[in-house]
């Protein structure tokens, strides 16, 4: 049976020794998360992810989501009465503003919780998760009347949000967008249509749904410039804020997935539900992108996620299973065998788990805290900086590291052998969940087409020359010192690699804009083996710094030293392949008639 | 709903313009194999795997087997009577000898041929490969009056066979093997022990199976010097060669696995059964390795079949769902959006499927060609050439043909989007069955092992040697040709890559064993690429002098021209990368101490 023990320490090394979240004391929101704060958050959180919402993990997959013949969706056993717990405990409300009910604590302390959310059991994770990004977009895009109406309870997490934008026929493209929104002269409108896909669509945890939905308002333009985006309660929320009548919008059916199994995945029908409009008519894909920007940090997240469950489980079975000797003579003698542990090409497996790990954990906790300073930062030099930062790494820390979490999964359950494939070990269900995150939120594919087609050049490339020279600075700090130049060289070239590869699109995008498209994937992945690369010489750099100074736990400083050197001798050389790959253009790609494929 | 059609012609020009099947018109076998019994092979063979096995896949994959109280096991609906037709066409004697039944046809035929079994339903075509494996260790190493007891029957599929290897203490390591063999005194033994992961080890489909079984007599050394192999029916075999009693052995459970549910994965228990040595006592694993080699090249073929049928089908799924524009401006202004098919990054991830299996194929027949030459080749020079080659590429073919197996399913399963994850379309089934190749028959690291520490360094060299003078002559040849050039010469800095790689495993991993543990996979990584490589000039060598001649398809060669474009600038680059890590060494890998993990 799997394992799950949540990695607080080197949660807190990065918050402490990288981010210096200390630092930021005087900003709001920030004042609250002293040290204790965030260690209560750190130590009960996990404690709650690892004793109630892990065990439930495994036989949530078993037994899925269950649809009844009136519609209504009933989660696997122990499920309602965990997220009872959860609500209880103030799970929900960590990082919500104060004016309604939340903790007002920063995002990167949220973020920090989630991850041990996501590892304990993806799948009730994302009740939450869809809440969450529902909530950012009313906050920002809807009226006073309906934050007031909807937020505090679902912060409070009483009341769960949805979003729904795919149709049968429309998935990536919005356009093509079919359901209807009729306005009722009330200030309402009628929604008619059907919604797929909808996570978390229906489902007995809360008391109330919150789907928020793209629409195309009667006589609007039939493509993106044409979409609206409406609240649509599963229940009407009368004026006292009680619960009325139920609305238009019911489950047809639930699907049956690869993974996520205990996330109801519904179809939706509308039909003439009340709806009401948020923010402007026809200004609705940019409130969902709020939404869709939130969601995208988080699914980046879920690939960790279950990268550290799948990796902590191998490294367990690899301590605890005994097959073979080791290549320099038997580490054990007195045993019939050795572990695992003496496979170089186990620990290969291990080390790139780790190494991942922990670089994409300093690489959400510090886009998490990005986040946290375009709202909070003193200046509006500050605040647009960072929001220049985490606008061009979202789409990085996505596709990236959802890839990475698929990679790790896969590796971990390669470690157990044959039993990673027989499902009470629970490693082939980890795979299946972290498949998922590649698709959804926006295929990667997807991801890679919005940073080079759209981040990339955006405001004359300022963002990318701040990432270039963040990484400059880092690189420049770590040369001059003898104990770090060798992964600050290699940094160095990985990022030549990028600035080359961003060179080659300039000179080559917009000339054929195949060539971009052609490129966008491999360029997405040089751009996460820099960031994640940068991650661990922040990180190599604060263990450095105390193995100096003689302070902290030798051993845990020495593990982050040799996990640095492991990522820049075997994972930064890819960034020089993807490089000569994407150089080929989209000549190769293209020159196949469609019908002689 | 996912479809298949057997790819006959990109096999007959394998067959045809890169193998050159009549040269070897003289050899025993081959005088059979003329394009008339090829063409009936290649066309009914593949009507059978779409029409009648190909149907049940899906299907099979959802019900799974079920055991019985009394320890029996159903197929999934549907698979009996499929094995009946199987069998009645004589599909399994395909390569059988003549002397027992077989048609004598050879492999590289029935090796074409599997692949459509794969790809058409994974699970049922292993039921027969498990059986061939079987087959090949008693036509070996049994006697003759065990070939003509055995054999027959399991070459027309009336019986079937078993790889009884694993037990729960023991997976790669059969030195730890427990199950025990007591000599009866009358040339028989006493089996007693438990086996796990026995694929096809208890089922309907056959009158009786025959279970090849490793065990230590009583009294032999308890490592792997002291393993036999035996022949334990299911039910005792009379002298008439009827059946007689059913023997001690029985089917205690069938394991719950992430995929190929249609085929049972027993665990079988051993009680006393009577058992039969094979050759002779503690020479057992040399007998097995006859079954792994044959089993290991079949597993690869499973990663081609499996990448084949995916690629197939996100093909179909890209040509027909419409969603966004070409960057280069709408290609098909009349409707609302573009098919699939013009998003340069969809074409990426098909044009990878579609380099891969091709080169794959043309690999596993070249394989299997190289089998046949082995056996059957006029000079023992010639022979032993053959076996050179084919020991050193089997764990290639096997390694890394699987591992591009599964990033093919993923990538294919990719290009449907969200639609990808959901069970009916079909295609989250192919990620999960083809997950197990990457994992049985030895791991892949194991796979990477037997390559870098046994095959490479046997006969001081000779079969890598021979491998480099086979790169080395094509791309000469390649590079004299202005219109291969291009190929031939990136085909050169794949294989210069990879004899730099041999040069630093042969400075390194003697001084270090750990350094050619720690080599290993990324090594065998860059071999495939090299062996692919080498194909695909083949392909388009043969390719082009069609076009230089006139002749053929001008559309089905320009095709394989650029396919061969594509592997060489989109997936040759790898080899760089992967040496560069490799030369990384041990060190990073194994610094951590164990109990910092």
């Amino acid at each position: 049976m799997p394992s799950y023990s949540p990695p607080i320490r080197d949660t807190r090394f990065i918050l402490d020794n990288v981010l210096g979240l200390e630092r930021y004391a005087n900003l709001p929101g920030f004042e609250n998360a002293g040290p204790d704060i965030v260690d209560a958050v750190l130590s009960e959180g996990g404690r709650f992810a690892a004793e109630v919402l892990f065990p439930l993990n495994q036989s949530g997959d078993e037994e899925g989501c269950t649809r009844h013949d009136d519609g209504s969706v009933t989660t696997p056993k122990g499920f309602k009465d965990a997220y009872g717990q959860f609500v209880a405990g103030g799970w929900t409300t960590l990082s919500g503003p104060t004016e309604y009910g939340g903790q007002g604590l920063p995002h990167v302390i949220s973020t920090a919780f989630e991850e041990y959310l996501i590892s304990s059991n993806m799948a009730f994770g994302m009740y939450n998760g869809l809440t969450m990004g529902a909530t950012a977009a009313i906050l920002v895009k809807g009226s006073d009347e309906q934050k007031a109406k909807y937020v505090p309870n679902m912060i409070a997490g009483t009341w769960s949000g949805t979003m729904n934008l795919t149709e049968p026929q429309c998935g990536t493209d919005l356009g093509l967008i079919r359901t209807k929104a009729e306005p009722q002269g009330d200030g309402s409108y009628k929604i008619s249509g059907t919604k797929i896909f909808i996570s978390a669509g229906e489902h007995d945890l809360t008391e109330n749904i919150i789907h928020l939905v793209l629409a195309k308002v009667t006589g609007a333009p039939d493509n993106v410039k044409g979409i609206s985006l409406f609240i649509v309660p599963k229940f009407m929320v009368n004026e006292d804020g009680s619960l009325g009548a139920r609305n238009g919008v019911s489950c047809g059916s639930i699907e049956h997935k690869m993974g996520i199994h205990a996330n109801s995945t519904c179809v939706m029908n509308y039909d003439e539900a009340t709806g009401y409009l948020v923010g402007e008519e026809n200004k609705g894909l940019a409130a969902m992108f709020i939404m869709m920007n939130a969601a995208r940090l988080g699914v980046g997240l879920q690939g960790l996620g279950i990268g550290e469950v799948a990796y902590q489980n191998a490294v367990a079975y690899a301590k605890d299973r005994r097959q073979g000797r080791a290549l320099t003579g038997p580490a054990d003698p007195d045993a019939k065998a050795d572990t695992l542990m003496v496979h170089p090409d186990v620990r290969r497996m291990l080390m790139e788990g780790r190494a991942l790990n922990e670089g994409l954990r300093a690489l959400c906790l510090w886009g998490a805290l990005q986040v946290d300073l375009s709202h909070k930062a003193q200046t509006e030099e500050e605040r647009q900086a960072a929001d220049d930062l985490i606008s061009l790494l979202t789409p990085v820390i996505k596709g990236y590291g959802t890839d990475m979490g698929y990679q790790i999964a896969t590796a971990s359950q390669q470690v157990y052998g044959g039993h990673g494939y027989i499902r009470e070990w629970g490693m082939e269900q980890y795979v299946r969940d972290a498949r998922i995150a590649q698709i959804y939120e926006g295929t990667n594919g997807v991801q890679a087409m919005d940073l080079v087609g759209r981040k990339l050049g955006k405001d004359g490339g300022r963002a990318i020359q701040a990432f270039f020279k963040l990484v400059g600075e880092a690189v420049a700090e770590g040369k001059a010192n003898p104990k770090l130049a060798d992964i600050a060289a290699r940094l160095e070239k990985a990022n030549g690699e990028l600035q080359a590869a961003t060179m080659w699109l300039m000179q080559n995008g917009l000339t054929n804009p195949n060539n971009a498209g052609a490129a966008a994937v491999p360029y997405l992945h040089i751009m996460g083996i820099v960031a994640v690369g940068l991650m661990w010489l922040k990180l190599a750099t604060a263990a450095q710094a105390l193995v100096d100074a003689g302070q902290g736990d030798a051993a845990f400083n020495e593990a982050k030293l040799i996990t640095a050197r492991f990522f820049a001798e075997r994972i930064m050389p890819d960034a020089g392949s993807l490089r000569r790959k994407l150089e080929g253009g989209a000549e190769a790609l293209m020159a196949l008639p469609v019908e002689a494929f």
